[in-house]
């Protein structure tokens, strides 16, 4: 959305309440935006100040020279109505407040919250938080996040865009997805969304071309309706995840103790979430691999899969996870017609095993296993594939990533990584070339399912079936 | 089982068809026997070498002076059967037969699998095999592994007794839990289990001192029988974690192909399992997870938990999982009284939230953590305890696990750590202090599910109810 530009990729960020001491969160803030290479202007704002990191510091945001488009108040709570109020005059466009201490604590709280809402009300001045880590926009090089980067790794530009209610959940699920590369388009912390909500950024990364997917963690709802619509119509044109807690009452309270909002009954949500085909997460490493298969592979046409490994044990349990109905629908195995066994036999030693799963087993070569990825890809009895990478057999190595990339071309490929030390290098490949990949076998196979689902609804979308 | 000893903790091991070429599976074996650190003795055997690694090579089995209690034969299959005669004859405690080509491949196959049968009956020959991977017994510092150790790493010594009927997923899980640093007392792949079967090795691991729990990978079960009574047995003095392939149809043939063995009704299993009280894994991960709560962790007395976190998130999203009934039943959230109230805030910030979960926000302290910890941990309000250990967050560091190694003394603990590149030396601290700590919010959860129902099982044991 032309709206949300100056926030996805602003020309000039302040940083009011800009520090120099190592330990406030205006260092922090200030210290990733200029690591992170932010190629617009940085101007921090401290009255104490002339100087901070070698940029020209700013007694107020007024003073500022220029537009600014992004400005984080890194300042006490109760500061942060009057500063809001000055960013409103100067016409800043997006105001990012990262204290806590508003409505998540009580009446009071309630109180100064409100007051933010009055400062921005008639204004073009939009307002991320109060009580919010900040955002990341890798594609952009803006980097607000309150946690400084030796504590934190943040990912790299990819094509995920990640909205989360909570900021620390968010943050370590940014720090955990860069053990394997994975990459986002953007991450929007909400905080107790006084005015950016959900569903603004949901309408943001919409709008937003090197967004793919859209993945969110939320602990409440504010508007049913709204949510409903806005899930609804993006939707449509780019999946969602979502990954709702409260489905207890017991933790519906604990969300409530946490970001001060109402949670919503659960099974209006999973009838709403059903209704609009959007993908439901049920943790925290779910919410993100569903994006990343949603985001990289093709749409999976149907519910036949062809399972592909050099470890036989792991088809076996494939096969028994995939066909059996979970969290989430049972898919079926492919089934190769005589021709395409024949074929099979070809390329495969004769103790491989080809009722899939196909098992090449330990002695499987990599140019075995392309042959066959290649047949599976161009088989009109095969939906899906899930293709196990291992390169601890003796004749498979990293390679095998050519046959991979060429058949995720023609069918929805998915690739397991099982292991530690030899496989690292292999996941982060298979990252780089757009591959869903996930090191367990657990995790491949309910991507697979997510995928299913997603193309379960735009084939009701479509022809209303 | 002291019959087991010469199998668990060998003076000799015979590698026949030991080779120095590379390529060659007795080469892998001898490398990994020698490299394991093996301090008995080690006897290469092939006619055409007489020295293999520096060690003094010898014809045949029949003229390696003295006792040899283990011989692994890396041999073709057709050989096989004359090898193995020469063991019986040597009085070899224990044979592994690595080859496959034997059952798993049709009619032939099985004919002469049942010629190795013969060949031991009558006598004290165990054979294991044949068509596995090989043994690892880190305490005694056996390795017969088939695969090179620059392709797999292995687990050092640890508790937890691994059987899997698949010899490729047992070298890639080992591979994956090096990552985390959790060891193993055992890991014996049965293969086609000609002979010593999961029965057996249930036994042999109940009889190890070094192992706690045991944890098992099966495709099919030969004798359900057998297999009723002697898990019922075992599991009463040893957890035991199963993960049971096969329960679809589509997966049952799988298996089927896989190890030539026929699949069980999951339903008759499945009810056998309940029946005597074991833990059922449904992939791979939860299999080693879930070996290793039970074996590190207390018994939990109880189904009360006490969440401790310092990013709110995580305390969310662990009651929505730990309150809902999934695989497995819903935990409940401990309540404190008033006094207990009254003693956490004393040692909480005023924001933090104390209502369980507890949490202390980012601005938590390592020594409001510990002093917290220590209120739970005498709590009799709480029967288990989820600390997430996040050194994320500024004011946490690596000493937090001072804290948590003494509440683990006194309560059922099981820590959260969430993140990369900071969290991974944590990760391998608490695994030395035998404290089980998982990566991600779901399993953190799923193994104190599994401790529950281990518990319920106790207590159904004790008290009939």
């Amino acid at each position: 959305m032309k709206q949300f530009n100056k926030l996805l990729s602003p020309n000039a960020v302040a940083v009011i309440g800009a520090s120099p001491d190592r330990s406030k969160i205006g260092n922090a803030v200030l210290e990733n935006l200029v690591s992170q290479g932010f190629e617009g202007k940085i101007y921090p704002v401290n009255p104490s100040y002339e100087e901070i990191l070698g940029l020209k510091c700013y007694a107020e945001i007024e003073s500022v020279p220029g537009k600014v488009d992004l400005a984080v108040i890194a300042l006490p709570a109760k500061l942060a109505p009057t500063v809001l109020e000055q960013c409103v005059r100067k016409e800043v466009a997006f105001v990012i407040i990262v204290a806590g201490g508003f409505s998540e604590l009580g009446d009071e709280g309630r109180k100064l919250e409100l007051s933010l809402k009055e400062k921005i009300r008639g204004s073009r001045t939009r307002l991320i938080g109060p009580n919010t880590v900040g955002v990341l926009f890798p594609h952009s090089k803006v980097n607000t996040a309150l946690t400084p980067g030796d504590r934190i790794w943040f990912p790299h530009e990819g094509q995920i865009g990640f909205i989360s209610q909570s900021g620390a959940l968010g943050l370590l699920v940014m720090d955990s997805i860069t053990e394997n590369g994975t990459g986002i388009s953007g991450f929007v912390n909400i905080g107790n969304r006084a005015d950016i909500d959900e569903e603004d950024l949901m309408e943001m990364f919409l709008g937003h071309a090197e967004t793919r997917s859209i993945v969110a963690y939320l602990e409440s709802i504010s508007d049913g309706g709204r949510f409903f619509s806005t899930v609804k119509r993006v939707n449509m044109e780019k999946p969602i995840v979502v990954l709702k807690t409260g489905r207890t009452s017991e933790a519906s309270a604990a969300a409530s103790f946490h970001t001060g909002a109402l949670a919503s009954n659960d099974r209006v949500l999973e009838g709403i979430l059903r209704q609009v085909g959007v993908v439901r997460a049920y943790n925290e490493v779910e919410l993100l691999d569903f994006g990343k298969a949603l985001a990289y592979a093709r749409p999976l046409e149907g519910k036949r899969i062809a399972v592909l490994t050099t470890a036989g044990g792991l088809g076996v349990l494939t096969t028994d996870l995939l066909t059996t109905e979970d969290a989430r629908p049972a898919l079926s195995m492919a089934k190769f017609n005589d021709t395409e066994l024949a074929e099979l036999k070809k390329h495969a030693l004769p103790i491989a095993s080809l009722n899939n799963p196909i098992d090449l087993t330990a002695d499987g070569s990599t140019q075995s296993y392309a042959s066959i990825l290649d047949l599976l890809s161009n088989s009109d009895n095969v939906d899906g594939i899930i293709a196990y990478a291992l390169p601890q057999t003796p004749k498979i190595d990293s390679s095998v990533i050519e046959p991979i990339m060429s058949a995720s071309g023609k069918k929805t490929t998915i690739v397991g990584v099982i292991g530690n030390r030899l496989t690292k290098d292999l996941m982060l490949q298979l990252e780089k070339a757009g591959i869903p990949a996930y090191p367990t076998v657990q995790r491949t196979v309910a991507a697979m399912k997510a995928l299913y689902l997603r193309s379960t609804y735009i084939r009701r979308l479509l022809y209303g079936s």
